[in-house]
């Protein structure tokens, strides 16, 4: 398998490492993933995050251990277990499609490896197309806001909204972002504003209550998230506090794009309402807990609801910007998404 | 001085104590407040605070000073000390301007007295009307939203937002709460939790982030905050996160209510424009500091915004709950809540 040295994965000489994000961004601890178990225990405990990255490092993983000899049933079993790791993310379930199919043939160890492979390289020429067609929206000058983390930590390339901005800034555009926190898990504050201000991208760290007033006083050109799914119709189920993100861009005339590779799309879902939302532990609002340290704000009994995605419809999103190119809501409502990605 | 007993204040025996608000809920410390220099450090830490609690305890210390027998400019110098702990804070400065006027008379020692007990009567009277007022429009069942802290911690009695939906408990209208966890400083989390599960109200915890994804699905009746300032068309200045729940509630066709007493308006201040809005630390945003413990998990030097308010425009209000009375758009751009303080 090939040599990578990602900003938060590397594989060299047969062995899988990972920046531990649950660490981020005060620690950087690099952990070796030999085991099925250790990268189960990975995805579940956010040391590795993002769907298309938890699709490429599970992947990855497989390679390492068709490499190191396992058997043809271990390796099966290996994909189911990994598949199951996180049931709501549909890149991992897909990229273990991928992977099983590999696995039919009487030269299955060459072509599983191989299929991991070509997993990461398209996942980051994907990035690279929509940080290239999403630039092309952007003005020079633009203030944009983002949330959660949706960059070089959470794909296998430069991202996807992160990776529309950072091109925007490669390119000359002056841009200036605003980095919602995104709480609970505080992917923004710990990770967006860590990776932006490595490459230089100038950033303002909010609360996400914050962004609705800085739109009213005309500090917002553009709003650019991330998506987990992705309906037919073009309904966004993304990270707990998009949808009100849209509604107040909504309000103000504000253009709000999602970035996501064609793979986000789930044809088989054909609205947002088919988007089963995932509770995580209540244990994340009454404090932080995992992700950025253990503090408990809150009363310790207190009841607390943890939605982790939101739907947004598509009648709130402005552009949804994908690999094939840049889609408007006419195109969306013309049905050009399915066809986008089939 | 009459004795007291409060949730956060304490007067008796000639003494003054407060409980100290920036360790809630998990310790619950008593701070004896002899002195001015006391005051001023607890209204500066946070150990006291919401606007109107600030104003009684503030004047209640004055009285303290008078009964232990400080002389007249002592006394006098001892209020203007106290004026300038939080200078934003409007009932701050109405209340030492009522003490400033009790000290010109002869009889002045008792006059002062007599005024800083009627200043915290008056308050705990404002929310009993507040109270009644706003739980006459609550139907039984309601879901209702609230953010920051609104209640007899804030206040010298029920509160006033949290006093209205205690009133409605109390009525038996059966009531639940989504508590906002308001960050930066999660008034909400550690305070309005607090509160609301030692008075047996039901409630649930969200990250500020979770509100406009539960009236989406239709999981919020009403909302309910309080204002630090109110301008006389009918702005609103109150804790930042205010105005994206007031145009995500406009936006889902939910009621939007303000709960104050008639001080709180401002009538010199035409409209929101005209309120300046106090920028604070970074830090806040970074992290958690001071307030619930200090914790960066940021990157530490991450530049961030922190305006401490936002300004909801009064198109945005469905009705002004005042003690005396309740408000809908009409009146107010009638003029009539000028009126109705004046």
């Amino acid at each position: 398998m090939r040599e990578r040295r990602g900003l938060g994965l590397v594989v060299a000489a047969g062995r899988l490492e990972l920046l531990d994000q649950s660490r981020l961004p005060h620690t950087r601890q690099w952990r070796a993933i030999d085991t099925v178990a250790a990268m189960v225990e990975a995805i579940r405990a956010l040391r590795v995050r993002g769907a298309p990255m938890i699709a490429v490092a599970a992947a990855l993983l497989v390679a390492v251990r068709a490499e190191a000899g396992d058997d043809r049933d271990t390796l099966i079993e290996a994909i189911e277990t990994l598949r199951s790791a996180r049931p709501t993310a549909v890149n991992l379930s897909h990229a273990m499609n991928d992977l099983r199919r590999a696995m039919t043939g009487a030269d299955w160890r060459v072509a599983v490896v191989a299929a991991a492979d070509a997993l990461a390289d398209r996942d980051a020429a994907l990035c690279e197309a929509i940080g290239n067609h999403g630039a092309a929206l952007i003005a020079p000058g633009e203030r944009i806001l983002t949330h959660c983390n949706t960059g070089a930590l959470a794909t296998a390339g430069i991202g996807t909204a992160a990776g529309v901005i950072r091109r925007a800034h490669e390119q000359g555009k002056n841009v200036a972002v605003w980095v919602d926190e995104t709480r609970p898990l505080l992917q923004g504050a710990r990770l967006t504003a860590w990776e932006f201000g490595m490459l230089g991208v100038p950033y303002t760290l909010i609360t996400d209550s914050m962004a609705a007033a800085l739109m009213a006083r005309g500090q917002v050109g553009r709003v650019i998230v991330g998506a987990d799914r992705i309906a037919a119709n073009g309904d966004v189920a993304n990270k707990i506090g998009t949808y009100g993100l849209a509604v107040a861009a909504h309000h103000h005339g504000i253009p709000f794009a999602v970035a996501a590779p064609g793979t986000t799309l789930d044809p088989a879902c054909a609205s947002g309402a088919d988007i089963e939302i995932e509770q995580r532990d209540a244990a994340e609002v009454r404090g932080v807990t995992g992700a950025a340290g253990d503090w408990c704000w809150a009363p310790a009994d207190a009841p607390a609801a943890n939605p982790a995605f939101d739907v947004t419809p598509a009648a709130l999103v402005t552009h949804w910007i994908l690999d094939k190119g840049v889609f408007d809501r006419d195109a969306v409502a013309d049905g050009c998404l399915v066809d986008a990605v089939s």
